[in-house]
């Protein structure tokens, strides 16, 4: 069964905001065997909306709109709905009362504005709103479910919660597909090798399965969506593939669904009761943010040395003022010796430490931008790593901060 | 003039991203004179992306296409657009050595489906990607613009400031009208006390004058808009709203424009010639993050210390252990300090420190989560302000990493 998610408003078009309401559909619809064809946004224009629903009555059984309910001028979508179904608007008794006990519980009068909200097509059933003054409205046309829904984020999923979601998969029941995803999440194989490496596996999937690749600064996600009737079957054919999957990249996948390479970093240490610090001269405190975004992180993080000149390197963290000189501080030496400095400083079991070029400018022939040494200190070693970023600073920073958590995880499972 | 946005990609259909680009993109077009007369959200499907160019072609110049340029094999709009405009894919010598470059600087090899990149619609005009490896491409047909870009946001935005908007620009002059945006930075107060501070000067505004309120975690942006035909005469009632505008606001804005709040300390700093360390707790290396991001900042940001447990700030900023147990880690005096001991830890003329309860757990009945202390250590004195934000962890360490530069910017100004 597919669906269509048509957006109103001239926000949106200016790119004022972003529209963020029809990617939380597209997920719920999604979950409810729902498949979206295509979302539009379209202005506040009669003509416009009047052509984007002809439209997506064409290739689609369900039609969710949003936006163009509030109760100014320039939200029209109701006479448009009104003129679009051949019916016209009438003051709806249930949304009065509702627009009566809204205004009531806050001290405040019915202006005559606001009162036009209590107004609907005669031919729709009206969808109460728990959380704002305009309810959403259900239509049906030639076999076609239409919803309009508010536009303000928390109204339309308090409203699709509650109401629609639930009627919806009654209304649909036996008529949609089962659609599954998985996310397996990698790092360290670029996006072209992987395909590479994957194209074998790729070629003997059944029809019904599908591989995506969602590449971000230093992580890619490779998403699995599996189609069909019967959830347990499908659910198997998921586990045996995200199997071979497994089998074929042992090293590469860091986590599932969910998970963030910050996130599996800290499961780590709190299975082995272990303590980290962190140094950071490139990245220049990312590491430790990352670390820190996680909830509970106190329980395993102490803290961390931010140098980012060679006097703090050598000042708190003690790197050896020789090797500053004899290596520089973009060095194996240097990123050993500040893994070694922050674990005693702040007696910590692992320690990561980086220091490179973040760019643009600092590179030479010798050492380039995005030059960067990863050291991590475990309980009984030191171990380094030199890597090669690109030459963007912000991406630099993202991707080596993705590499140096990367490097510790090796280190803990 | 009218332009289409298309966005290709099932990862948008199924919820999993939220379609940043369109609204990124419909910003820059609009400031550049072009109207988007809709945003197209399609799957990788071959006969659907056809159809949705069609419906762009009948009803807008420009055609601006996002998303499908991957090297694997579920990125079909290359072959699709050669398809649309009968002409057939052929290897660009240009984008080739570009390839090469951008390999052979991470010291890996050209795969053979990475050298497929190099392969463009024949009738296209290519458009390198300075930080990528997929290109864009222009294309000219009936009249209509047509621009294919790769998905990934960095690399659109890359893109389009640098090669697609001044070409943009260039081809359509004289077509379009002329719109003209200025953005304000504030910082401080919140957007519904701003709608009414700014309620009688917004009334008088001429009619083809604008306000935005666009709030971020930490400031709100107000972006004035302005269309008409003659440049000089908009750019004069301009300055004169910004002018009435600062009288208004005289210590809530702290920028214009690309301005950023790490930029203009940065600015602060490089003209005192003075020198600044941080000591982070409940920010977690967020603060530093913010000053790094900004190319040069190793001229005034010597480092930090992100002290995320009691001993670290007892062991290494040297915080009274006194300080900790009478009036805890998120106090007045702690907070004090920390900026005391980072500043003669570091050596710097300026520091700021930051203790507070992020969230979700830690807070008590006298300290809820959100509560924050932040202190500014100047040459000559130490200031300390306490502060409350929410209870969402990762706004409250946006909002406070923001109010801590801000700080910081008051006494330096």
């Amino acid at each position: 069964m597919l669906a269509d998610i048509i957006t109103i408003g001239d926000e949106i078009l200016i790119g004022q905001i972003v529209d963020t309401n029809s990617a939380w559909i597209a997920q719920r619809l999604n979950e409810s065997g729902i498949k979206v064809r295509q979302i539009t946004s379209v202005s506040d224009e009669k003509q416009h909306i009047l052509n984007a629903l002809q439209d997506a009555h064409e290739q689609s059984e369900v039609i969710i709109i949003t936006g163009g309910l509030g109760p100014t001028s320039d939200d029209i979508t109701k006479p448009t709905l009104s003129e679009y179904f051949g019916s016209k608007l009438t003051e709806n008794e249930s949304v009065l009362n509702d627009l009566l006990a809204f205004v009531k519980a806050r001290g405040i009068k019915l202006s005559e504005r606001n009162r036009k909200q209590a107004e609907v097509p005669e031919c729709c059933t009206v969808i109460r709103n728990p959380v704002g003054t305009a309810p959403a409205m259900w239509f049906e046309k030639d076999s076609r479910i239409y919803i309009s829904l508010p536009g303000v984020p928390f109204e339309m999923i308090e409203i699709m919660e509650q109401s629609i979601i639930p009627k919806l998969v009654e209304v649909t029941h036996g008529r949609s597909k089962i659609i599954i995803h998985k996310n397996v999440l990698t790092h360290g194989i670029s996006e072209s090798h992987l395909a590479v490496m994957l194209a074998d596996w790729e070629r003997q999937f059944p029809t019904n399965l599908k591989l995506a690749y969602l590449p971000q600064p230093g992580i890619i996600r490779l998403r699995l969506t599996i189609e069909g009737k019967n959830e347990a079957q499908l659910r198997e054919i998921l586990e045996f593939e995200l199997h071979i999957l497994k089998r074929i990249l042992p090293d590469a996948i860091f986590g599932e669904d969910e998970d963030s390479m910050e996130g599996v970093v800290g499961r780590l240490l709190l299975e082995k009761d272990a303590t980290l610090s962190v140094a950071e001269s490139c990245t220049g405190g990312n590491i430790s943010h990352l670390i820190t975004l996680v909830s509970g992180s106190s329980k395993y993080y102490k803290g961390s040395v931010v140098a980012y000149s060679n006097e703090t390197k050598y000042e708190l963290l003690k790197v050896n003022i020789d090797t500053l000189i004899n290596y520089g501080a973009v060095s194996k030496q240097t990123a050993a010796e500040m893994a070694k400095g922050v674990k005693i400083l702040c007696k910590t079991d692992y320690a990561i430490a980086i220091t490179g070029i973040a760019g643009p400018d600092g590179g030479s022939e010798e050492k380039p931008v995005g030059t960067t040494w990863i050291a991590v200190a475990t309980p009984d070693k030191i171990i380094s790593q030199k890597f090669h970023f690109g030459d963007n600073r912000e991406l630099n920073i993202m991707r080596a901060s993705v590499a140096a958590l990367n490097l510790l995880r090796l280190q803990l499972i």
